[in-house]
């Protein structure tokens, strides 16, 4: 929710599962708990070995769902997906899985990424006489697979991926077989788990822990996996390269429960608060940290800083698609939005407030005032990680470089754009003490939007090229 | 949320503004932050000085008031309810605030309580050939005061209020006066603000707080406050009593940034939490709170203990009024409901779990249990506020007698109905020095449920007569 | 549909069955068949014998009932009602069956007709303490008869009904028995049929039909008939008196497969149009009728004066509650609304249009306009029934006075602003020819609408006091 | 309505407009007066010059278009299209216009009638690498022209039609060009209006009178027709043949005010009346159309023979979508679907009953058991069509060849399952002789579900290969 207000939405969750008589709802339930990844659309297909079936919609997960017949959904084998849409591409005919049939075989596709060459790509199928009809970058995939021989093998698949550039972790499902595949430097997250005798696969783990699923192991990077009857097998599409994990999964977008590629989220923004605390502690009576994402960082904060946690501004629960927004009259009389200061709390004190990022600075400035309105004497502004100044091209949908407050202001500016009495940032090596344990060939953050370097590249990609996933 | 797993339910919040020309969509935010008091139907009355308008509605506050047509709800007093129905209740007829019209003048009433002798006067009532159109307990007051002289007046309101006996918070319009009247013993809360010129009142401060509005006092037992162009006049109906405010306010019930009788319930969670680690700590590795209403309990036992508080259990936000609820089946094989465990904070730690109370028993065995199944060593049991042993009569809605496994069991009983290595719960000298800051006549707490010491009786009382709010 | 065009709005037909255990179905059924009386609400009150359940709506009976759970509504007697409403009364609380629960006895009513002095007796009841609940005059009746002796019964129902004066058919259901009755003239329809074994009360006779039910008889004017499990019995709560069914139930309100107090309603139409040929027949080629209503006069006209009868006018079926209604741009670039013309019928022809009666001749000036856009060399109005001059009191909404075309026109001055190449009424001996076939006590229409003569006069009484039905 | 009931289904009704501004608001009207030909899904695609921009949606044309914002679909050339759904078939994906975007032009679709190689051509396609998304025959045209040269011209369109066999009424439209297409034999209509300066195109002629349009003429068989700012433009992609206009548009599928290849529908059916009347009259009393489709040619027969129309079966305009069909168990005991009998009209009459056509022979039974069941002394059966023996490949939905009743049952044993006291259809020559003004190149129908006489014909055609329209 709060995703609207920051300006930073992950695109988009996958789910795949295999080997388990009740393949649809288990999506459903695995679904619903990765719905902070995307909250415009929601689908499943579903295999029972001779026939896709599929079931889509706009909306969340429950309004999706809830409509239905999951009797009509049989099947042991199913891939789902949220989605968040960009701009313009909010209809229906976007919501994932993309289903395509043929008179042979038919194929679904569930994607998490942005492909950077899709615009090129998409040029030269239309080019050969092909029709697309999405306007996803993750059809191109389905027709490349097609041109490459039009069966749908793992080989045809391998050469459909080598043809793409960008950040992806795709699911692909036929009538018999399930494919799993990251992008080489594995910038987007994917896990395998096991549910008795079923294979399990999630963007996050907290789909797992949702459906009573254990986690078995992380998909690598350029690897390719298919899933039969015959069981799982694995091959490589593309050399392995030392893994680059977004960053901003720890920072803000995944669940504080989920592990991502082994490392607890909560414990990551604990160590980040911690590590806050460590480089630029301020003399001052409480923490308090912006909810929902903050709060592990915040407690961190005050762990390693002796100063009392306290609970100073509160989220309304209920704000949802149907709260009514205050006019702007209204707003300026005081009638608040999400979050309301705890005034009991705040008035007379020096508040620590910790929040995970900053993007145009419009939230921070808010609530900076929000808490010197309820009587704060000072407001530090602590953020859990480094400043945000470059554009992603890996599938999340951030504000444009022009509206970056920290790409366009020095950090006094920003302090006192958003009126607070200090300010400062984790730092980059903060940032990666606080989430990698080791740095290996498996362990490694792209901090791309932070530092500006960029792990993969391609001449004249933008920032989301059609509308990514 | 949690309401529906605990069975201690709240029973209404009322909401009146009076002299400000936004009156309506005022009461809207009013009502909204107190949609946790009453998810059943809202409703709103306003006057423009010579007619009462209504718009009411089953369903949450966002729900009614989406189709408002605020445009023909215009006026400059108004006052509003949510509702938490009983069993059977579920209409909307007994949505409040009722509204009733005659040729001279109309009335209309918004109820947050229980009258207790409800079913004896609705029987003399309609012995006189009165038709009384809705099944709740608050109909009765109406015809009470047309009954005590055909006139709305503060006589007439007072003379039918010296009729019920119960517990109750009452706001009552006519075209050109609001009335606000509270029971003789203060045993559910309401407070009056101020925005600019504006009176308001409110069941809980965090609706000041939400639409800007400042706090002004609370509203005394047995007084009738008479708001009109005159200004605000209070009389007594009757006389002064010690004040009993319902300890299950701040143990559960309210918002944690409300005050209620002046104290931050945040803060008095967290006194719970501190007294509660003095009384009976316990050598362990990590504190857990139960989400949303223990967290603030939590981080004051962490507080005291010196053991970290950590985010072991989260709170799925999506799951909603449309969530499908997991079949027997699947649940048994490890589906999650709202709470899921944070396996790698949980692995192989001796947990303190702390819980605001228990009622069934049946949530506490069933967090536990997920706990041992994500790895946790111990799990210690503690509760922070004493055993609920009794009903209330008070307008909350819990479960009956038979039902509360404190009324039923020994300590050591219900430790081991819900798995856990040890229980302790807060004594209630240790509740009283987390709530009361004086015992003076203004300040007290009902804690009746806990301790059988009843304020108010009154013969032949069911523990909810008809529809109570 | 037409009826919004018009200005003439039936108001409300009233259903009832004792003694079928698909009672609350069946009633569904009858109400349905009775739609066009009223599409503004609808419901159904059953009784199981010691229980009264409601379930009632906006909207069409469709709508309605769509959501019915007819498992809830048990028990072997109903009574339904459909609504339509006057200005500002649509709202759910004014939808019938109304019900009134009482700790010893409940009582429901369904009315259809006026009560001229439901604005006195209503202050009267007020003065007296008692509340009430909706503006519907047929509440009055409930307090009325609580206020006679506090039971309900065939004695204190008569006492209630010598109360109150205007046109009314009454439907009244107590936990174990039904009361039906009928205002002493006998204005409004109302008859009694058999199923089987089972008692069905309905407005117009096609309920039967629908049902598979058969006639048995009419309810007499001034009669009080009750029927309980010891049968069927009648008195009389006024004297006899001749009886004066309004004329436009046969013109223009029931359905024509309706027999009105023994009279088909299709066929006196027909008759209507028959005698019209004799009275005013005029040299032309075909005659069309304004659909639906008129269809059968058209042929009647068709059948006596030997022209053949053309369809040279469609009625779009589609055309409901969500059609979008056309800009006055489009509509004035010819965008039709509900009606269109057969051109390749209409070219060249002289036509004589029947349409059944002309309430303020905006809808005839649209018609034969558009027959002349479509090519008809000559249009010749001819009317079905007298010209309505006066306002209706007993239960029919009409166009004011001022608004009724031929209260304030000649007939050359009609046929002018309409644009016909002339016109004609019925007589009012053409009427009575048509419809009666006998002039006795149990025979007789009123036609105060159009003649003035009023059979029941009540001072002061507003066309319509209060919501009526 | 009555469609379903029968068993023959109109597939789909097309509208196109060139020049108007307020072309997708008068694409909507002219949808909405062809509603008959489809009740499953509408849509229109509107361009602007530089971009298509579509609404379309499952459901009747208003519930499609009243949540339509058509602001955002300006431009002032629109395709619209109402479908009729063949089993399997009703997604939202299938719903035309189909819309196929590329990055050099787009083209949508609409398209009424059934392309018999379609699997063939479909699989061809695949083959070579194309993905088709839909299960829509309609689709393939469009892989065609894209495989026939890759630019959207007259003269690729023409080489993709050439491909195809079948029956068919195309609209195609890129952003600056509309095409029209008829198959070369003529056997779906498609007209050519004028509203101003503005083309219109549309399946009935109907649509013109509704949007205030006029006649030019008729779309000739195998004529290519293309629309653009330098004016309207035609050629030919296939040879002159005698036209071959589907009889059984003018037995029951088109509205009565529709001129179909220059001949009134109305006219034609009451011409049939006549031509029955003439063949195979009966000594009776009264002649009784089945509402709606069947009333002209009953007013045909009742001129032609003298005898009185009446108006002995009633259609409840009410019934809908939203009904509560009556369980079995209330049929029997009489509860009536649509039709009632009017048993004051039908009682001791010997009625000739019109039906225009008859399938299966279930609904004739039902209704002349409803009239012998309301005291019909005699029920003599007059068909004013040919008997229907043989399937539709022409894009109507009947039933298969197992269920048509004259298919396998001689006339007698027809009689007696329907349990009339006599049957006669129309003959061959009497249909022609009541449809066609003069037999020439243009004139002529295919009544090849009569006679088996099948004027396109294709090795292996399914009735309905695909999805059609």
């Amino acid at each position: 929710m709060l995703a609207e207000i920051k300006g930073i939405n992950e695109e988009c969750g996958v789910f795949g599962i295999w080997g388990h008589e009740k393949a649809a709802e288990l999506t459903y339930y695995g679904l619903h708990s990765m719905q902070h990844r995307g909250q415009e659309g929601a689908g499943v297909v579903v295999s029972d070995g001779n026939q896709l079936k599929a079931h889509k919609g706009l909306g969340l997960v429950n309004d999706v769902f809830k409509n239905a017949d999951f009797s009509a959904l049989s099947g042991n084998v199913a891939v789902g997906h949220v989605r968040y849409s960009t701009q313009g591409g909010k209809v229906l005919e976007n919501v994932q899985p993309l289903l395509f049939r043929s008179q042979t075989e038919s194929i679904a596709l569930a994607h998490n990424g942005n492909i950077m060459n899709a615009y090129k790509l998409r040029g030269e199928l239309e080019e050969e006489g092909s029709i697309l009809q999405t306007s996803s970058d993750t059809e191109v995939l389905a027709h490349l697979i097609k041109r490459s021989g039009n069966k749908i093998t793992e080989e045809t698949i391998a050469k459909a991926l080598n043809q793409v550039v960008g950040a992806y972790a795709y699911l692909i499902l036929k009538e018999n077989k399930m494919f799993v595949a990251l992008d080489p430097t594995g910038i987007r997250p994917l896990s395998i788990g096991r549910l008795g005798e079923a294979y399990v696969v999630a963007s996050e783990t907290c789909a797992f822990d949702q459906i009573g699923a254990t986690f078995e192991r992380e998909v690598l990077p350029g690897e390719l996996i298919t899933i039969s009857k015959e069981g799982m097998t694995s091959t490589r599409f593309a050399m392995r390269e030392q893994r680059k994990m977004c960053a901003m999964e720890y920072v803000y977008l995944s669940r504080p429960d989920s592990d991502v590629n082994h490392v607890n989220v909560h414990a990551s923004r604990k160590n980040m608060g911690k590590e806050l605390a460590k480089e630029s502690n301020v003399s001052a009576d409480i923490v308090v940290g912006v909810p929902d994402s903050s709060i592990s960082a915040a407690i961190g904060y005050a762990e390693e800083s002796g100063l009392p946690y306290e609970m100073g501004i509160i989220k309304n629960r209920y704000v949802g698609r149907t709260f009514i927004q205050p006019s702007q009259e209204l707003r300026e009389q005081g009638v608040k939005l999400k979050l309301s200061p705890v005034r009991s709390i705040i008035e007379g004190q020096r508040v620590i407030m910790i929040d995970d990022s900053i993007v145009r600075g419009t939230t921070s400035k808010r609530i900076v005032q929000m808490l010197k309105d309820a009587g704060a004497k000072e407001v530090h502004v602590r953020i859990a990680s480094p400043s945000i100044k470059n554009p992603c091209y890996y599938g999340i949908d951030m504000s444009t470089r022009d509206e970056l407050i920290a790409a366009n202001h020095t950090l006094e500016e920003i302090s006192e754009i958003i009126g607070a009495d200090s300010i400062a940032y984790l730092s980059e090596e903060g940032l990666e003490k606080a989430i990698l344990k080791d740095k290996t060939i498996h362990q490694g953050i792209c901090t791309a939007c932070m530092t500006g370097k960029y792990p993969v590249k391609e001449e004249g990609a933008k920032e989301i090229a059609y509308t990514s996933c």
